[in-house]
């Protein structure tokens, strides 16, 4: 069976795994303050071009996405997002768990617009009843989105500048950020997307790493005390290193966007066979997430030799299917699943 | 410099980042329904003798306790605790950020006493009050404790029939689990720890793995819809096979005993040596952390060579020093360290 | 100037207030254990012909709804409602303060509909990461709603049936019960009101009273330790006596039900004008609230004599006004605002 | 019967309720925004010589004491207080529901000591884990305390510098502040204790009203948005002119002092006559709670007349009671319980 599952069907790169084995031995303090985890931040720092931004490795991406939006937010405050966007559907309410409202706005692709969200904020101002109201206190997207798109270099300056005129953080999402920056016809790199946003993070878990998300506070510092937020929140990991060794493997020499970059790659020549084949993509994804609808008898022969999710029906006779490629896709499997198409 | 900081200062066992390798390219299904995850819960299950427990595999100490207190709480209903406890201490507030109090009864050398456990149960309930204060709602003591003590057979069988009469879930913190049930004079295994308590975890970070804990309900089913607690926790691992991985190769003919054993046996030699010298030791543990009064000038000395942690003043010349051992203490630095003395 | 802006704008029925001075010296215990919350219970069970409902009372709605819902929810579940309920608009996010999402279903006039209710429960059921999201937990609706429309026997019947078959608690927000009971039209009563839901509360605040909201457990016990909860959430008034004497006045011999129907008589009086007069409604509301489209001039013209609350922009050249009447609305007034229209 | 069981076994003081009844027609806009809560808030910055302090009315106690306290601390914060603290034990949790640990110290009578609390804070720092503890984020301290007495100058100074020091608010729960002003013996009036610290309440309930407590940043401006933080907290009234009228009777001619005089003149009478019947009071108290230690058969035969609280056991033979004196307290009734002893 050939997996197009997911991107953390895997273990992870073989630079981290040989990495991990070189410095096994080695005695480290724990909790993120050893010099593995220095030496990765520097280097996620670096790659910013931000040499003083503040640098958190966390474990998982619901937990990153809680404890950052929670250590924003006062309690008063809630976090605007696309209605699709992870945080609201996908994390069992972590972010009400820490006691805020997700505030919802329309969906596009997996896009929020920003004059969606200006609309919102000036009908929120002009309501009179708005101190009964969750006040909006950041503003939260996903780059890429939950259905693979990204946003414009204009899309996201556009979305900054509402943030900029309600004083309102803007965290991105970058669980797949190393897919959305390598993607077809991005426009931004990561110094850009750093500047463009308050805080973000470099996403290892589903880009190479066992696990792991690199936090940078890009255009504010990070909130006071933010390390015991994250021990509050259950995320700080007491062998530290582990984060640091594979931040500090995937940051050396570009691995983390060569492997992205593969990926995308090999999710491209899926996508032009699955079009060459006449199958409609469900959303216009240039990263190396695919929807594409399938009938159900090809859904059926593709199954006995690939693994891959159908998300839901569309029609009576076809499903919307998700193929995932990442680093360890190997492009005679992509190929095979061209042959088999 | 010789290491005894702690026992989360090096990587992980060697045969762990074995099996990591072996299985790196196997694809799996992700948050613990992989077959790694499946064959170690099968043998948590053996080990523990209970072949229908349920088992899930957390990432970290703290979101451990926490995810699991949360679960079996009811909003009105607190936690009780030896005010040593790590959740009343240690874990920035986790367990009251999830809305519970820690209700905290007097630590005898790092354990709660039964008889104080049903006095307060008694004083709680004669209270004309009652109904305007947080309601226990369970027990939780760590095995071994924040001291390294243990309790004895016959301590936790007056704190489970506590338990029982008042029909509050025990919760055993094993985050040092291992070291333990492999202590000198240890009365008990894991079958019968098992079955004194509800639910308790087995401690991976600190006894042997990269990261995880294994939550075991022994005396209970698991809350329903536990996943999905777990989940909102941050505590679910997208490739939830890294800790299958670990236990599956920790269980695996008894591994986790064994180097559990070992560090144990290093630490009884350090603490003999600190013994005839003449040092005075901090608590009577009989586990892999000693706790010493050491002067300052031989602290002065033994830091030239040596790593270990000094907690708190003892009168005006000494310091409350601790030193922890692991399964990958070598025989020589200990030597090396005796020496020294 | 003559007020329309609330049925709150006002202090309370004068049999209270009477009642008031008549008990002032009477000594009694506190936190709703004393005679008067005793007798009032007895009356709000009579009025419901259910003899051992659960019966509490609290001070306001927003504090009730808080604490009911909290009590209903387990950890990972949240609650159902139309998007314009009062839970997800003006109660400054009272509920996920709580830890719990509110998940929001379309509206239709401030009413929820089973079907749609229905299908987004096969849909969270069918979707293959159900365990990933935030659970449904209950359901909750208003009664009447936002826009001051209520629910036929039918309608109610059929969001029953739902939650039987999904197990879900209903829960009703009676802040104004008794103007919905009282509507023109209105095709339940009190009894059957109770017995088509598990939890609802009759609203004494915005029907007549100075404040307090009757909560009745009438399809299930309540939650233990329901007192305590209350407690938890600042919902107990230390002199309970206060809400006791409200309700077992306003229950003595159906005042509450007397009130409710005069004010509802005086809004048909001016919605019948209204519609005269040739302006439209924006709902149909057979309560005590009307809403009415006028244009700005007239709006400039009734400001100089009436009080009102002007609601959003329709068109550019009209308004969406809200008029209000109560148990206060002497029908001198509705005659003075039809006479000035 | 006669009741000395509370101080809010009554109604309210006849002036209040005269005064309802004379604006019981009026007609005011909602939530504190009406005139009579503007008129209530003038007089109360006027009787704290603060013309521009921020003053707020809310209904209870502890949702006063949540309110407060959750708007003033970040997440990874706590409250430190006496641990006889009302917070820390007769709120059902009320301040962990909010997310917030209560970090106890000793009580002394009720009292906190400021060189505890400076000795906590310098261990606090000095301990090399703190970053993993909650961090003290404001102290709390009630005046009178729990047991009825009150700080002197000095030691609320005391008290004050330490918070300066690490700079901490000081919120004063003035749920009796009344009987404390206006104890026997007390060194401080209202502007002072005003100036000691940066927030404190004015308690209605116990003094007088039939609920509401004044809420005054007198140190310190409100948090942003407190109101709607009042609003998630279900604190805050629709009827708010309840809370104004109220007030403003209570501060009109200082009557808020002359009852809680009256009620203090009583306690000591009745104090007086225990002493001088021989018995031991628990504590010291110049305020209008009296604690007694009385032998069974005194308390049989008592009770035969009176209302009153029996605490907990003094050995086996006697119980310490509480008696309690208010504004409604008749001289005659304390001459009679003086007599029966």
């Amino acid at each position: 069976m050939i997996s197009f599952e997911s991107d953390y069907n895997n273990g992870c790169h073989e630079a981290i795994l040989k990495r991990l084995m070189d410095t096994n031995d080695e005695r480290t303090t724990g909790y993120g303050l050893d010099d593995f985890c220095n030496a990765a931040r520097d280097k996620v720092r670096a790659a910013c071009e931000m040499p003083d931004a503040d640098v958190f490795f966390l474990v998982g991406g619901t937990q990153t996405n809680a404890t950052v939006i929670d250590s924003l937010l006062r309690g008063y405050q809630g976090v605007l997002t696309a209605d699709t966007g992870h945080i609201n559907v996908h994390e069992s309410g972590a972010i009400e768990f820490g006691g805020h409202k997700v505030l919802a706005l329309p969906s596009h692709d997996g896009r929020m617009d920003a004059n969606e969200l200006r609309s919102w904020l000036e009908a929120f101002y002009a309501d009179l009843a708005y101190e009964h109201m969750v006040f909006p206190g950041m503003v939260y997207i996903t780059f890429p989105t939950e259905t693979g798109t990204i946003y414009s270099r204009t899309e996201l300056e556009a979305i900054r500048d509402v943030c900029h005129q309600y004083e309102l953080p803007l965290f991105i999402d970058g669980a797949r950020l190393g897919y959305g920056l390598m993607a077809e016809g991005c426009e931004i790199d990561l110094p850009q997307l750093a500047r463009l946003c308050d805080v973000f993070y470099l996403g290892g878990t589903k880009c190479g790493a066992l696990c792991g998300e690199a936090v940078v506070f890009s255009g504010m510092k990070a909130p006071a005390h933010f390390f015991t937020t994250v021990k509050q929140h259950g995320a700080l990991l007491a062998k530290g290193r582990l984060l640091g060794v594979q931040f500090d493997t995937l940051m050396e020499g570009g691995l983390y966007f060569k492997i992205a970059r593969h990926a995308v790659e090999q999710a491209i020549r899926l996508r032009d066979a699955f079009v060459a084949k006449g199958y409609k993509m469900y959303s216009d994804s240039p990263t190396n997430q695919q929807f594409v609808i399938l009938p159900h008898d090809v859904i059926k022969r593709l199954e006995r030799d690939f693994v891959f999710e159908q998300w839901f029906p569309v029609g009576s006779d076809a499903m919307n299917c998700r193929f995932v490629t990442s680093w360890a896709t190997r492009p005679e499997d992509v190929t095979a699943l061209i042959n088999a198409l």
